[in-house]
């Protein structure tokens, strides 16, 4: 009976405007897969929801996403 | 001082784009009055959100929702 | 599909370690029955998870809950 | 290695329609500097996610925000 | 950049008290390793927590799990 | 009215089994300033809710938090 969330920044895909609905279904089938492998849970009570963040709501290293990959590349 | 977190997938409602804000305040006073009668919780502090969630970042069974529903109603 | 997250201070019930499992599964039928009514939400696929928080883990105003009572109470 | 999510009602801001970016940035550093002076944690493993949440889908007092204002301030 | 919580039911592991820490280190790689594959995302920048719930905190189809199983097995 | 979730890891303190609640009234002080001084938000609303974590359930570079230490320090 496994909730599984998945955030993730918004961003990449095919114009970098987030992953594609494909893209999200492998991340649902991936994770629903896993957890019946691994702890025998069924995956017709597993739920997954991915959540997508823009990336100034996503802060690392005291600073927006963004930024910090700036200083990272600087 | 309860908190509560309602994520529900995105559909229904008069144009089948999610609920209208007057269920949603229907969800908010029912789960605020629950906490209150079964708890004593004090509704003043008392935070309910409510998270809106598209289909396609709702997995259940392994697969998006809307694949799923048609394999199920299949 | 709904997932709710509950999350209350652990205390109450009849020892003030916190509620009863039966309370519990009062709060469960209670916010199952509210997304079936509001929403026509299935019970069959609706979660409801409850954590309990340690008073020390919880703030309001600025402090953490025990002592933001002995304030407001004055 | 702390995951800190701050979630805010989507008002305020220039036009009141949010916090701004640079408000998000500040904190996001305000946070992670938080968390590196008391516990010592190291920013670089220190994410900050931001969520706004609309104002018909965040409820106190058993009434959505807007309506909990007007019966406050009635 | 990516942010993943698992929450199980604490039940399964070798005393039926939950998983071991081994189950929880393939789920951990299982997960972060996917993310990598489908969205190329960088396994030193991917967190991934597992909450483990009692049996009692958990509800579905309006019944703690414990409940919910023998009705659906009766 | 916000709504602010710390999870950290349950280490450190006094006695290495996670911050004491002097640390844990700090951590939440200073975020309810934050919010306050950058947003105006109202600190009679604005709830921190702190969950510690253990070790094995938190995993960064595909690996369990200890794991992933003694490889980064090896």
């Amino acid at each position: 009976m496994p909730y599984v969330n998945i955030k993730i920044t918004r961003e990449g895909g095919p114009d970098d405007t987030g992953p594609t609905a494909e893209q999200k279904a492998v991340l649902i089938k991936g994770t629903t897969d896993l957890l019946a492998q691994v702890l025998n849970k069924n995956p017709a009570t597993t739920f997954v929801v991915i959540d997508e963040v823009a990336l100034e709501d996503w802060g690392v290293g005291g600073l927006p996403v963004a930024e910090y990959r700036k200083v990272q590349s600087g």
